[in-house]
């Protein structure tokens, strides 16, 4: 597949690092993939109701992130932060289909549905949007984003990894990444720090024998 | 993935056409894949106990079939048929694991563990070879069986497939491959019949927006 | 059960032919019981907003259908396409428990909660309306709507059928029945096309043994 | 369905009362119904090795149970208790097939594959036996038994019940033919007690609305 | 674990003692635990809208019920019954959130997620609230609320239990309990009678070889 | 809990530092709890058939992890490896239930049924011989032995921790105890090196708020 572009779907700004921020590096960075982010949410109102700067600095942070693992382009869609399940469905699907019939990704990666509501709210309209007709997408993913993967009550649970990515050489660059996330930063050992990063990437690389690793659970692949 | 290698597992003769005859043909004959048919036991002593005429009958045909579909190579392992739990699990694993050795695909396609004892039993043995170190593989599918996956009980069911390959200009192929084996052909509507090798396939088509298609669990894909 | 009463619950004018089109018919023309069809929502307003005369004529094409398949009778609930998710619960569960209180079915059939999410609410909402006490509902059956069970993401998928009706005489009126949503059939190797649709039947006979199948999984049995 | 044919597969002698004896006694004596029980294994060589008056009294007692609630034949095959899992597969397989051949019945009842290793093993063996090809059979149903069911690990059981049966009318006499078999009683707490029947027959009647009921998994119904 | 603070969650009246009406007995009156129940919704607009007095007679009822079991405090959100999922999730967890802050629990037990539902929303904002950082609880159990846990449908149904709570020595203080909530008392074999529920905790009882238990699913537990 | 006594139930020597040799040393070493290991296989016979000298090895290897974490008491079954699928289910429970019977254990650990076939073994085995009648054990818990867990087909995957156990203290101990088992090291990134079951101890930490943890799967908790 060369020129291959690929749409990252995200509810908040900080998932996609989180999720797969070495993964975009290896495929925006050495392979020369088109890749566009696009953060259904704003992630900052619920936190900080009204308080617009940061909701600003967020942004600017994010997209500061996104360069640096060489996002060719970023999206912010800005519906309401926490809130996505109060919107009808059909309005969470919009800015993902117009994305999708817009970009025509032959992969789409998005985040896996686990305890955080916008995240189960935004992996259906993905669903939705890149339903298997007259669509140019091949591949559907979803990442594991740390602080939501982990706290999601077992019997709820269905991130069981079929697809793993190796980053050992965009580890760096996936560090370098969430540091520019100053607000959302932690100190070890939440899974928001430095530390707890390269501790789970080694951890998923022992999974598949390297020395760092993501993990994806395949939804579907469409082998013309 | 140019001069690609594929290791087709097979718990019987015809597993492989029944479950997966158009993805071979399109592996063999249009992309130019150097496949490999394992059939782990001779699939006829439980039916036809003591009767060598019939098992060598049943080869020709399974050799005959695999031709017709491109395959290179054909191994026989001749461990005895419907009796493979009998066995220490060690010792199914032995010609899997040699063929993995000898070989070194990077595709590896098993059978589906359903109802069936010597396809849950051939799995196992299957995970076992591919384990992820010191290992050529890269990714490992899992065909359906028909006239297995169906009858399995529903909550012992795990064939929710995520892949799907387009067999539109392989369905004549694989049906005629099929047509070879007639010690297995049945009359429609059994699953082991022309018109169910097709209805099956166009209908698995409707998932994909193909015309014909054949249905994979994917159980592991290492991306470099 | 002489002279039973059957309760077919869509979410949108065409759910219930897809999803049991040939069982409808072998109820209702073969079996002389009476059978209510019940759509909760209207169908058309999210993909054809403000259009009144498109939401007309598919009722009118939604009658014609039903009539053709020996249906008694049809009810409009007329909720907001798309949007049930937005509306209370309780508002959901008023037209469906009203429909059972009146016509008192000794069966339930209800489409499968997949990955679209009306029919996701409208389950839940039959789940409710036929909860075990003072009610004359014995027998609870989901169908699968195809075009929205393939589309639903394997690790949330939990159609795994075990119960099959033969509609080896009854697969031309289905046929005919689709044919009268002539603003939802699509050219084949579309799901809603006929040539898909018998393909489909033919490909569940063969997990029964007959010609042609649909499909149900029982979600409660009472057995006096 | 008048003058209905029903196998009852069990492992060991009293398998059958703990999990059906109620529906035995409506099948046999309410509704007519011929039902044959199969006794798979033994019962008692694993836990008394070498005592043939025990295995005799067993099944004397078994019988008595069986008469009781007016099964009309009982067939013992004598596999050897708590070592089913030793023999092949297809050893398992004969004794059922056969009778499912001789019988022709149109409904077969078996036990839950839970934490116990012969009631895996005579699950497996009927899912073989009645396959949905030139078989009468049009419906399959699990029966839990307790001591057996209750004990499964929580993330290996898969006994979440689809068919209830009312025995408010025969609870008495499962009770009853549960006292037949003195080799097994226990005092109460202990689920082979008739006050644990008891109270585990007016818990699941609580699932239904009646008094006391038996609960069912229902594997497969093919209705023509 | 001496001086140990639990806090029950409840989506409505009632809840806490179907579910766990023993346990806290058993906490609050031997082991001298300070227990808090927490009702997140009224749990009787949606049955008599506009009617305030049986509101309160219910909430009358709920702590009479609670001070008989030994709880030392009970909090009422007044969130509305049958309507919490159109409230923005983050609005029904913030009573959860503010509870678990001030009360500081080390054991939190929530009605699990069945097919009401309420009890879904609620138990989702459980877990936002106790999310595993900076928090003071150890340990996160779900309840099964009868009339409730029994009527999920099966493929929906994740109340396996692994956590069994003997309440021989309590069931007659829960039974006691139960009868103070007049307004919800139904006749037997109705799941909210006196001899439903004693029924209902022998039959558990057999699991564990206790004359009566609750069942419980164990979430999450932090082991220092 | 004064006093524990807590049985670790090992297929092969290795599994119990792997899966848990941080919380046997909290047990042991801090808690003052009388620890026994019983390994159920030798572990070396598969890989070096008839070298005594190697088995040898490894006990003494295994012996020496295990004083160093502070176990009471090694007990060795000498099953043979790899093949215990091939004994009799019954003489596999023998040895598990003599040490039940003998240590009367408050607490049993044991290895989590994954794809490696003597691991399910011992698991049924350990449930057979724990199953809650005239048992001292209370509480039973699995755990994942790494290159074991990871390599388990996600569809066949049941490990979804529920207990955290903080390893902060004792992961030193850990990686010290697993130093000894020479025969079973392999160099970064195979999970069997130091770094590895440092850096998934720290991952498994950020699910819990720890520095490092060891994940469980509670089988049952008898909660008096």
């Amino acid at each position: 597949m060369s020129s291959r572009r690929i749409l990252v779907v995200a509810a908040h700004p900080d998932d996609e690092i989180l999720g797969m921020g070495g993964t975009i590096a290896k495929h925006a960075l050495h392979e020369g993939a088109e890749v566009t982010v696009l953060w259904v949410s704003e992630g900052s109102s619920a936190q900080y109701p009204g308080d617009h700067q940061i909701a600003e600095r967020k942004f600017a942070e994010a997209e500061a992130a996104a360069k640096l693992l060489g996002v060719s382009r970023c999206i912010q869609s800005g519906l309401p932060d926490m809130r996505l399940d109060t919107l009808p469905h059909i309005e969470v699907n919009k800015p993902i289909e117009s994305a999708v019939r817009e970009i025509r990704p032959d992969t789409v990666y998005t985040v896996h549905p686990d305890v955080n509501v916008d995240h189960r709210t935004v992996f259906r309209s993905v669903m939705v949007a890149t339903r298997p007709y007259s669509t140019s997408v091949r591949r559907i993913l979803t990442y594991a984003t740390t602080s939501g993967v982990e706290w999601t009550p077992p019997f709820e649970s269905s991130f069981a990894p079929t697809w793993f990515s190796n980053i050992s050489s965009t580890i760096d660059a996936k560090v370098a990444a969430f540091d520019c996330y100053t607000t959302e930063t932690r100190p070890w050992p939440h899974p928001r720090s430095a530390r707890a990063i390269r501790a789970t990437a080694e951890s998923w690389g022992t999974w598949a024998g390297w020395e760092c690793a993501e993990p994806f659970v395949l939804v579907r692949e469409l082998s013309d």
